[in-house]
């Protein structure tokens, strides 16, 4: 892990810096929904949105003046794994949820976290204050020799992702992530029609083609998720208990209603 | 065109043989298998097929030696089109039904082929010949600018996709090809079920998310279409009446029944 952040640091961030500045910069909503739209939802499944990034950063890289090794490891980085695009998704999802943070009454939610024991909220109406609850288990498909024993609770900050309407919300788009995570297609189109019971509205940039080109739910409303009981959904990676083991299964989780209970009394208080 | 074709023969050719040498070759059916669980259907849409293309050849082509002006010519040509994958695919396609001809006796339809006036199709029990019909009109969508009254009949011979069980047998697996073809999501997933009953079997190497990742449609059955009456659906690309102009659209069609009814009259009576 040392040996590949050092690498990123001297050699893939240079590179790529280089690649992106020279093409202007990398639009990644419309890239992102065309993803969407070839069976990713952009948090468990990144084949087609890793894809579609290679395909605009390769002739950049070609164009410049790297040389042939340094663009070799770079390509070979970027194409080896089919969630290269899960770091830059997660960074657009902050990005937009950040441009939401801040609204006086608001009780949208900015920010879901979790750290393998406790599970974290931010409204955008209470600022930079954290709600939180136990994290709940992850229901899923375990590699080979690991099960729910060996298994921390949810856990990461990739829940950016659904936070940002994407991920389980939009796991229509994805019906191929069910032998990823479990469950059947009919569940990953279930799912995102439930969540659109619990946010403020949907996505016109994001569109489901299974659910006759339906937006995403998008905008999660605490004051929805006290209301109706309907907890968000998250497709997560499983990490092993312990420390340095790492990523063991996949599966589906939910966030848990207390945090948003907390949030919404905390949002009454600043209001009355 | 003769520009192109003279550089594809010049420089595509070369570099594209050295660079599939040098990887000893490329897996085409688990490629255009991932292909499907990413929203393609191998005739009409293949964007995900085309980044799965490119990922496996850029390493390969950045290993070899080639100059980097040719490398970067050959790379801008293949990520420039979403449909790159096609002139792959059809040749997959048309090798594992050349695999099928020759078997007397039997009914199953081996080619299917349009010249956007007839229609003709030939069945492994009955060789080399050809079995026709008129072609039929393409209901679809048209580039601005274009409609019905500029249009061919069906033309071409990309309908070998939808013989090999792929194209709109397939469409479950592409809900977003609508946008580009015309109808619904659910026409689609009505289109993959409804090919079942004129097909011989099912190809357990491409599965449909949608439909619980049931096999496609696989092997047309001659007289499976004569008997139910049912004709094989095609999505096409749709041509200019006019030589020259090239694609104003794209849309759906179906074979002639007259085809199916003589060559099956043409089987029987080479058994009787």
């Amino acid at each position: 892990v040392l040996d590949r952040l050092a690498w990123m640091a001297a050699e893939l961030g240079p590179v790529l810096t280089d690649a992106v500045g020279r093409i202007g910069g990398l639009r990644l909503k419309p890239l992102m929904a065309q993803a969407l739209h070839m069976g990713d939802e952009c948090h468990n499944r990144n084949a087609a949105a890793t894809g579609l990034l290679l395909k605009q950063l390769v002739p950049a890289l070609l164009a410049g003046d790297t040389e042939r090794g340094a663009l070799a490891r770079v390509v070979s980085f970027l194409a080896g794994n089919d969630h290269t695009f899960l770091n830059v998704s997660m960074a657009a999802c902050k990005s937009m949820l950040d441009a939401a943070a801040g609204v006086a009454g608001s009780s949208m939610v900015t920010t879901m976290a979790r750290n393998g024991v406790r599970f974290g909220i931010r409204l955008s109406g209470t600022g930079e204050r954290w709600f939180e609850a136990p994290a709940n288990r992850v229901e899923g498909l375990y590699f080979p020799g690991y099960g729910p024993d060996d298994a921390a609770a949810d856990l990461g900050d990739s829940a950016i992702t659904e936070t940002a309407g994407l991920g389980a919300f939009a796991m229509a788009a994805a019906p191929a992530i069910v032998q990823f995570v479990g469950g059947s297609a009919a569940d990953a189109v279930a799912h995102s029609r439930r969540m659109r019971t619990i946010t403020l509205g949907a996505n016109d940039a994001f569109t489901l083609p299974a659910l006759g080109f339906a937006p995403t739910a998008a905008g999660i409303d605490a004051r929805a998720v006290v209301d109706t009981g309907v907890v968000p959904v998250i497709n997560t990676g499983i990490a092993h208990r312990d420390a340095g083991v790492g990523q063991i299964g996949a599966g589906i989780t939910t966030a848990p209603a207390a945090c948003f209970t907390a949030a919404v009394v905390a949002l009454a208080t600043m209001l009355a």
